[in-house]
Parts: C-alpha cells; structure tokens; sequence
C-alpha cells in the first residue's frame, strides 16, 4: 500500500470511519463540499485541510443590500410574431424563471435594451417601442409592427439567484429547509463589492487557520445557465460569457476597444454565443476583455491567500469565466493548482495539461450521493469506466492528485467500491512512482486540431456542458476522446494559427464538426488563404483528417472546400443528377484491424466520391460513404463520417493518423494487436505498460521498443514490462 | 368486354398473334417502338397506326456533312488543384466519353470557354490561360496559377452522340449489329438543318400514308445526360437545359434579353442547373427563351403533319427539352397528344393534366423487354404494381387511352400476364364508361404546393430521372405521390405567384423539400414579404404543411424562417445548448389511423419544438421529431420530418391536409376506415367508387354521399356503390 495524491471529502459526525478510510486509502488530504462542513476536529487529521471558498456569493445580507450590485445578463424574449400592425406586446420574462432572472427596467433601455425585427434583421428604433411596468412585470409594445413579421426583445436582466447554487437548492429540495436561502450573486466590476469581496476574504483567512487550501469555487462570473418557468434547466452552456455582463464593465469596454457592444453581440439571434457557433470579432473581444479583468482580480485574492499561508486552488466550474486555463494571462492568476471534475479522457486532459499551475488533481466519479450508492446501483461500475476513461490520459499527461467528493458514510456501506477504489488509487500512485513524471514516447509529428477557437480551447470541444453526452455532439467528440489518451503531441490551432502557414512539426491536421459551426471552421473555409495552406500543405507531405462536416462551407461547387483534398464531399441536393461510383476498397491499413461494423455514430448522410482515385472503405446501408483515404499531392487525406468513443474508432484514429502522416511504421513499432489495449512507452526508463480498456481478460501480442511480448490481462488490468 | 382507348405495340414476323391479341385486349390503336419496324400489313389491322419519328436525329448523312450544325452543350471540366505556381495543365475532356462529346475549339474560346479559380469564385481573364490541342485533346494551360486554388474550366462541346440513341445502343449492344450506327443529333437553330427537318418530315409524311398519329420523339434538345470515360451515366437531369445551346442562340438570346449569358450560367458551379438548385434569374431567362423558339418550330411541324391528314403526338421524354407541357407557349404547339411513361401516380398526373392536347396516353410497366419477361422475372406482379400507383391518378384525373410497349411476341409467353392486362384494361374502360368524364369530388380547398418552380413544374417535383426512386428524394417524393391520388385540386405555385397574397381558393399550402433547394425555397425564405404573407395567410386560418426543411434559410435565430408557425425548427449545431422539452401528445386526428411505426424514409434530424405549444405526435429513437401540429392564431400548421409514399403516409397526409385545412369534417365525409383503400364520390352521377391499394382482401366501412357500407374487397379490388 501506498500513500498519499488523493483527497477525500469529510463530513460532520463520523470522524472514526473517515479516519479509517483516510488511512486505507492512504488520502493525504481532506476536503468539504457545497452544502456541508468541515469536522471540528479536521485538523487532527494527518493531512493537509481543503476549504470550499464562494467569492462571489454567500453573502446574503451584501447582496440584499446592494441589489443593483448584483451580476447582470442579456437575454432575448421569445420570439414573437405580429399577426396583424395592432401594437405588439411583449412579455419579455416569458419563458424564464422570474425567481432567477428580473429584467433591469432601471438602466438605460435605450442602450441596454434592444428590439429586433427578425424577419428582416434590423433593429427597431428605440422611438418606436416603449417599456411598460418594471422588473418581472416589463412588457414592451411595438407601437406599429410590420404584419407577419417576429421580433425579440433584447433585455438586460439581474440574475437574482447563482445558477449552481440554484441547481442544488432544487436538486435537493432545500425550500423545505428554512436554513436555506436563494442565493443572490454579486458583481466584483462595482468598486463597492469587490473592497467587500476583499475584506471577506481577509476575515475568512483570520478564522480559518485549520485550512491549507482555499478552494475556491469559484470566482466571479458563472456560466451561461438560466431556467425556463418550470425551473427546468433553458440554456446552459459551460463557456457562456452571457453573464459576465454590468453597464460599468461595457462601459469600460468601450473606453478600452473604442467600439460599443449592443445587445444583440451577447444575445446572437438566441445562441448567446455558443462555442458552437463560429465566433464573432465582438465576441472574441470580449472573452479577452473580461479574461484580462478576471485574471487580475484573482491575483488580488491568490496574493491575499499566499500571505495567510496557504494555497490558492481553483475548482474548473460554475463561476469560472474569465479565468480560461489555456487563455494567455491565466499565468496571471497567482493559482497554485486546479481541480475538475473527470467525466471522460477529454476532461482529464483538459485538467492535467492545464499550465502555470504546480499541480492538478482530478476529482472523480462517482460522487458519494445517494444517488448512485443505493439499492440497485452500481457505484463499482461507475467506478471502474471513470478510471478507464480518464487512466488513457493520465498515462499520457499525468494528473498529479485524485479526489472524491460527496458523503463519505454513504460510500462506506458499499466494501467492494473502497475495495476498488483502493486499488485505483493504488495504480494511480504506482504509474507516478514508476515513471517518476517521465512522459511516455509519442510519435515523431504533432497532431494539429483545427477549428475556430485553438488554444483557448483544448480539450474543450464540442462540450455544451461538462462531459454530459450529447447526440449532436458525441460523433465528433470520440475525436477529442480518443486523442485524450494516443500517444501523440496534440495542439489545437485556430484558423488565425495557420493563416500564414501550417506551424513547424505539425504532421497532421485534423477538423472535426458540423456545417458552420466552429469546431469545422464555417465562413473560414471560404477564405481562399485558409484553403491554400492546407491544400499546400497536403500536397507537401502532410496529412489531413476531416470528421463530419470538414471545411464545410457550400459554394463554388463544393459542400466540403477542400473535397478535392479529401476525395469526398457533401452531398446537399445540389447534385443529384451526377452519378457517383465509389471505389470499394476491401483491405486498406486504416480498416485493418476493424472486424465488426463501423460505429459512425449519428454519421454525416450523403457522403459522395468526387475522386477516381479515393478509396472506399467503409459505406452505410444505403451507399453513402463513412470512412474514405486519398491521396493527395505528395500527402494524404482520411475522411470520417462521424467517429464516436469505442475502442474501436480509436484504433481506427490511431491508425489513420499515422497512415495520413505516412508513418505506418511509427504505428507498428509501438502497438497491441488487440484494439482494446493501449500501450506507452518509456524509452528512457526501458518500461512499457500495457493496459486493457476491456472489463472481460484479454491475450495480445504487444510491440514496443523492438520487442514483441504476449500478455494476458485481466478485464480493466495492466502490466508493466521492461525492454530487455 | 369493351374496347378501345388501348394502344398495343406491334413487331414485324406474328400478325396472327398480334391480331389476336389485339383483339382479345380491344386495342384500337397500334405502334412501333425504337429500333423496331411497323409490319408491312399494319394498315390492314382494324386500329389507328402510331409510328414513330425522330425530328433531331437519324439522318446520319446530314449530320456528318454538318458536323458545325450539330448540338452543343456546355460542360465543366474536372476539379483541378494548383499544387505549386508552375502552369496548370487542364484536359478538359477528362472523365467525359469523348465518343458522346468534343470540346468546340472552333468557336470564340475567349467567349464561350471560361476559366474559374473556385477558391475565390472569380474568372480568369482570358489571357492568362491559353488552349493547346484540338477536340477530345483540347489543353487548357493556365499560365501562373494561385498555389493552392482550384480550378476548372467551363467549355462549349459538341454532342456527337444522341444520348438515348446512346443509352439504346450501349444497353442493347448495338456495337455487334453492323448496321447500326452512333447517331449524331442536328440542331435546328441553323436555317439548313432547319429547312432540312422540314424537308424530312415531309418527304416522310408523303410516304407513310398507312400512319394515323405521327409520336415526335420528340423534338429538338435532350436533356442533360453525359456520360463518363467508362460509358456510365456522369450526369442526367430529365429536365436539364445545357444541350439546348449554340452560338447563334446565345447570340439570339444577348440580342432579346439585353444581356449575354456565360458558360458559368449553363455550368452553375458542376451543378448545371438541376432541378433541386434554386433557379437563377438567368436559367429562367433560358427557359423561357428556349421554350417560346421550341414551340414555335413544333407547330410548323404539327401544321404539316395536320395538312396531310394525320395527328401529331409528342412522347414526354428524350428530346423535349423547351416544350414544357406546362409552359405559357404549350398551347402554341399545336399538339393533338402526348403520351408518356406512367412510373407512378404523379408521373400519371404529369402526363393527364397536360392542358392544351386533345387526348394523353400512359404507357404502362412493364415495357414487353425479355429482362422482366424471362422465367424467374415477375411481369405479372410489374403490372399489378404499375396499375394500383396509377389507378389512383387516374381516378381524380383520368388519361384518355393507356398503351404498351415493346415486344409482344414476349408478353404472349406470359399467359397469366395477358389475363390480368384484360382486366386492367377493361377496369380502365370501365371508370370511363361510368363516369362519362365526370370527375369525382374533391375538398372544398383547394393545396398549393409551394417551391421555386410553381405551374412549370407541376407534378414534376423532386425526380432527377423519369420516376427513378432515390435516396435524397424519395422522403419528399411522397407528398407527390400521395397528392396525385387524394381528393383535392392541386396548384403548383413560385414564390413570385405568393409574393403579394396566396391566391384566393387555397387552403393549405405545401412545401416540402431538402434544405437550399428549389423545392423548400432557399434564399426566397429570406425575403420578408414571403415570410409575411405566408404568416399572415396562417394566421387568418390558412393551413401550412411543411416537409423536410420547409422555409430552411438559416439566419436570425432560425433555420427554418416560419418556425413560429411550424412550432419547430432545425438545430443545425447552433443552439446546442437550449434545452428542449417536447410535448407529446399520444391521441391526434392526424395520426388517428397509424397504428404501427412512423416510416420518415431518410427524415430530416434534429428537429426540436420552439413553441410550447406544438403537439408532437412522433419522435425517432433519439428524440428528433418527426411529426408535429401546432395552432397558428386562426390557422394550423403541420411539419413532417419525412413522408415517403406509404398507404399509411398517404393516410397521414390527408388527415393533415384537412386538419390543417380545419376541415376534419370534409375527411370524415369521405373515407374508408381502412388506409389502404381510397374513395372517389361522384355526386352528380350518385356514386362511389371504394379502390384497394392492397394486394391483400381488405374489409373496410366506406362513408361518402352521406351514406356507409361495408365492403369486402379482394385483392387490388374495387367496387361501385350506389348512392341511395
């Protein structure tokens, strides 16, 4: 047994039991969650104390007192159709929880409000619309509306309730418990809060010294996520920057970039911006306003943290806008370590490969609710395909901390869940130990990911919220998984990245997503510098992969632009009278090892060969092609039609990229015959692990470092072996 | 038995057999079909006789000794990517069968030839690029190309091989049969080939005295059918324009229209104009053209025709590009007929609603060919279907006469097909004789279908080839379909026919269609005053029934512009992150009949409700819905995601015409209570016809007339009720 990378959360009343865990699983650190309290004697325990930290809510009585204090968004009431030239009255909070958000009727409406005719999309003229009744009550009327035309309402709204706060407050019924109240959140960009978020701060830090870490959970702009009447859950997005938003913070941004946001560049015809969706300049803007504005504000708090003592450590969600772990002033943020929570590899990685921080730790599921741990579930299953997902990348970026969190007395009465646990927690340890923060070897190229928003978004793909699974979503996002955990050097590339060229090293570009959206690029691919670097580029050696829709941009006599580098395009009705003969080509190096049916996921329908020479590899029932390989120039080029999470795709991905990059012998010298097993290698270490993404015993021929061994892994098991 | 309104081929070598299966069929009219001759004793038959004759081709001396008078069209050459800046090489005719096209480099190549870089969608001025070689080996060099762009060439060629001579000649292996040859069409725009034409025909009359009905087939221009190096099918667009060219009508065209016409306009990107692609002002232009000198030419034959005592009769097919059975000038032909293939019931409606001509003729499936009359094959079961798909057409708009083609001699190896023919035909008197030309009642609405086309295109919606069932279209095909054999008159109508109201009459309007294309509308969605009327004609109580991607012109916060009305839009990967809660509603007037699954076909994905109260009546497996109805102030709305043609889809859509229609009464008036049998009221005459789609005995309650029976019919059965 070994000790220590892992914490474990604590709870009032128990304090034997925890100990006892605390020291089975070999924890060195202990931690509270939302909603509960650290033991009296915590600092009894032999390990370093992590305290949850609410900067910008908690304190009901400051936000009571400065309502026009609290944070603000922009929302955009239904769309609404004028069935006659009657005046059109708009209840603007229709559609919305009036418990979390209240239209500001206090500020400038003129400037901060907005109304659009969406059939023509203009705006209407402030003269021409007027506001009657104040907050939840606020109608507004379209004195003379064109008939059979819809309009919305751009509004200002105060959030009155935080949204995270809110979803636990009704998760858990806590309207029963009078303790409780609606937490209303408050805006540090209002000189008045931020000395009062300072000052709390500085007391909390005096009262606390049985704490090593503040947690802080976290700063000061949630993410998009507002309710809908029913207080069911409208609009979530884990990237939103729609409540970020104060007339001081727009005011200034005008000072700063000498143009003025309206409404409507928040509110985006309805999408608020959606990381999907190809983002604007005013947008970019102020992602890069409001991240310079927040890095340096948790610096203020990460020094006030320092000087008491202790560690500033940031939990990755809820109220983290702004701080953009891979935006270019994060570094500024004075934090010692992140912590996230790991749904998958993708998330993991999004964690770990985190800079400027000394450590990361990766909170893991299940969480120790009731809701898993009852009767009938499966928290040992849950287990095992968390540490699965998120063991493929930590063996290629190493978290350097586990956690749990909830209740640790409901996880007690499951043995053999701590059973299992212990034994993760165990491996997770032994894969330090060994490789003492020695990397495993990747391949001699760099994978290049496209899309609109590079760096500021690694790992970060295609999510709308944290790792949950999406069906627009997961058949791009097997892409991100899978790179999670192959071993090759990732880096995520806007189209800025490459206007000039393709960077040094980069051996393959991959471009993953849907039609206009930002993960393919949209309008992108309609600027002829954009398309020539890359066709160069191929042409010159490298290779490309595209996924669904790739440089998806319909015009010229293309639905794909680059369809003469894939040898495939997109058939959108356009061309159904040109008759296609795909090439079936049965034996390919791609599709080796693929001996059931290819999982395409939702698939992109009517793929079509535009090339003699492309080879089919794989079609749907129907004909339409799935997976397809051309050559290009002295490159190559690999088509997907949709590639979601399974062992399966990922040897497929694997395989395809080294075949794009013309490296099948990279491919060979490092490889487990059976897909279902992954293997990395430590050259200087002279090590090799293998490891089994199965549940069921596996036997595989593995090859690394020159040797070829057999093994027999148990379901979910590894070994380490040593290059002679 | 009864006799007449039967057309029967005839073959040279089996009169006693042809008298008497003419006589036992009750045929009244006789015919020949390509590549085979009238007996020499078809005069003596008790029958009119049809002969067949080709106006553009044939005469094989004539065209070889006017090779510049031959057709022309204008083609694309390959997709060709720069891959450096070293002069670009373009063999135009690349992937064509240069034994059915040879690049024209006798005309103006800085005129009728045209460079385009993709990439940036601009031309290439002339001087920058040159052409090297003659003909099939014509080069284009592009001088100093952009690295990295794509680019074509758009070319003028000349049609060297008649296209269904061709298909004719490669399907039948005609290359072993000396005496054939590769027929080269002539074009009738020059004055020689012109007086020529009129000469042959004249000659040809004079010495064809035994020949009742001369069946044109057909005129001047083919449409677009190319084929690729293998001699397969590149291109074919039943309804396709680009072989109707030449120099002096280009020319022509410039001198009428004000403005001269590009390659680019005929190429439209390697699309060229199809059917599915929103038209260009300039391909409208075209047409209109092209029909106006079409059906001008036509009536000076028709005149000689008439002047020598016979009938003239256009076969809807092969060469009948500029006639449009549905243009303004139709009339003008002086046409007395027209007979076409009957692939379906909206082919069969195509082909009897065709204003102007005194008699249409179908010819049923299947044609006398040994690939379906050979032991194994099916011919039985060929006709039964063919008859129950036209049946219903021709019950609510019955043709005049019915005919066959091909061989007998091997439809007489079929006995038991022979029988069932008799009945068919006999059935097809009977409805006739019943009637006496009345039609039976429709609704008291009158559908308007609704896409870029409108009258031209009646009943023509949706097909690439003559009835060919496809993937990308048969989903929408259906509505067609169903449409083609339901009580309701039919309005085909362009967006400029609603621009300032929907006209008066109309109940419901249709449209259907995949997104960008003609038949949803594209770009026409993006103009307010169409979104307006269509609204307000909603709201007023009309009826809206969108299929596919109706109103699909993404922008202002909705894919499909006239979501407010659909109560359901597209997520086309823009607002991922709106939470959707469909309402389902398990009982509806709609789907009161549907008692297994919905068959979408290919359905539209992603469709989400927007209103929250839009009834959705089916989801798929994921949640997309596919059928939803929703109030629109006094009007009704209904969306399918699909609706390939079912009895069960048939059903559906009738149930929706009425409701949306607010007329479940009228639906209830007339009906079967089972799907797959239809009724026709014949108010005047007192009766009613039930008719089974099913090949099955069916029991069903009939309503109609006020009164209700129930009958027991057989398979494909029908019966005549007696209103009392």
């Amino acid at each position: 047994m070994t000790t220590g990378r892992l914490t474990l959360p604590v709870q009032q009343g128990m304090d034997d039991a925890i100990l006892e865990l605390i020291h089975r699983l070999g924890a060195d650190a202990v931690r509270n969650s939302d909603g509960t309290e650290l033991p009296e004697l915590v600092h009894q325990l032999a390990a370093k104390v992590y305290a949850t930290y609410f900067v910008g809510r908690g304190d009901q009585a400051w936000a009571l007192s400065h309502p026009d204090q609290t944070t603000r968004l922009f929302l955009m009431s239904e769309r609404t159709p004028a069935l006659s030239d009657e005046p059109l009255f708009v209840h603007v909070v229709d559609g919305y929880l009036d418990t979390q958000v209240v239209p500001d009727t206090g500020c400038d409406p003129t400037r901060w409000w907005q109304v659009i005719d969406r059939t023509t999309g203009a705006t209407v003229e402030p003269g021409a619309w007027r506001i009657e009744g104040d907050g939840a009550d606020a109608v507004v009327i379209i004195g003379q509306p064109e008939a059979g035309h819809v309009y919305t309402v751009n509004f200002l709204a105060r959030q009155v309730w935080d949204p995270t706060q809110m979803y636990n407050y009704l998760t858990n019924n806590w309207h029963e418990d009078p303790a409780r109240v609606r937490e209303q959140p408050y805006d540090v960009r209002y000189p008045e809060t931020w000395d009062h978020v300072r000052q709390a701060l500085a007391t909390w830090l005096g009262e606390h010294p049985e704490v090593d870490v503040v947690r802080f959970t976290t700063f000061f702009y949630h993410f998009t996520l507002f309710y809908n009447d029913q207080q069911r859950e409208k609009f979530v997005d884990w990237f939103g920057y729609s409540a970020s938003v104060s007339v001081p913070a727009l005011e200034q941004f005008e000072a700063e970039y000498g143009y003025s946001l309206t409404p409507e560049d928040f509110v985006d015809e309805g999408f608020y911006n959606s990381s999907f969706r190809v983002p604007s300049r005013q947008f970019l803007d102020w992602i890069a306003f409001t991240h310079r504005f927040v890095t340096q504000r948790v610096r203020t708090l990460t020094d006030m943290v320092h000087a008491s003592g202790k560690e500033a450590m940031m939990f990755l969600g809820d109220n983290w806008i702004g701080t953009e772990p891979y935006g270019p002033h994060f570094a500024d943020t004075g934090l010692d370590a992140v912590v996230g929570s790991v749904g998958s590899a993708a998330t993991c990685r999004m964690i770990a490969d985190i800079p400027h921080v000394r450590y990361t730790e990766g909170r893991f599921l299940p969480y120790f609710f009731p809701d898993v741990f009852r009767p009938g579930g499966d928290p040992l299953g849950e287990a095992e395909e968390s540490w699965l997902s998120a063991r493929r990348a930590i063996v290629r970026s190493p978290l350097d901390r586990m956690g749990y969190g909830g209740y640790p007395s409901v996880a007690l009465q499951f043995p053999e869940f701590v059973d299992r646990v212990e034994q993760i927690v165990d491996e997770f340890r032994e894969l330090h130990d060994r490789t003492g923060g020695e990397r495993p070897a990747t391949a001699t190229f760099t994978i290049g990911v496209l899309n609109c928003w590079g760096e500021l978004r690694s790992w970060q793909t295609h999510m709308v919220a944290h790792a949950l699974w999406y069906r627009r979503a997961y058949s791009y996002l097997g892409v991100l998984e899978s790179l999670a955990g192959l071993p090759f050097d990732v880096r995520f590339l806007s189209f800025e990245d490459i206007a000039d060229g393709v960077p040094a090293g980069i051996g393959v570009l991959i471009n993953a997503g849907g039609a206009d959206t930002a993960f393919s690029g949209g309008r992108h691919w309609a600027e002829p510098r954009i398309q020539a670097v890359v066709r160069r580029f191929v042409a010159a050696g490298g290779g490309f992969i595209g996924v669904g829709d790739p440089a998806a941009c319909p015009g010229d006599g293309a639905c794909f632009q680059l369809s003469d580098v894939l040898g495939v395009d997109r058939e959108i009705g356009w061309s159904l009278s040109t008759n296609r003969y795909p090439r079936l080509v049965e034996d390919h190096f791609i599709t080796a090892d693929l001996t059931g049916d290819f999982d395409a996921g939702e698939s992109t329908p009517g793929i079509v060969p535009v090339a003699g020479d492309v080879d089919v590899l794989k079609t749907d029932g129907g004909g339409d092609i799935q997976i397809a390989a051309h050559g290009y120039g002295a490159g190559r080029a690999v088509y997907f039609s949709g590639l979601p999470w399974s062992p399966d795709n990922n040897r497929l991905l694997l395989r395809a990229l080294h075949w794009a990059a013309r490296d099948e012998a990279g491919y060979d010298a490092c490889v487990a015959s059976d897909p279902r097993v992954e293997v990395a290698h430590y050259p200087e270490l002279g090590l090799v692990l293998a490891y089994s993404m199965a549940l069921e015993p596996v036997s595989t021929a593995i090859r690394a470092g020159g040797q070829t061994w057999t093994v027999d892994l148990p379901g979910a098991g590894h070994t380490w072996l040593t290059v002679a």
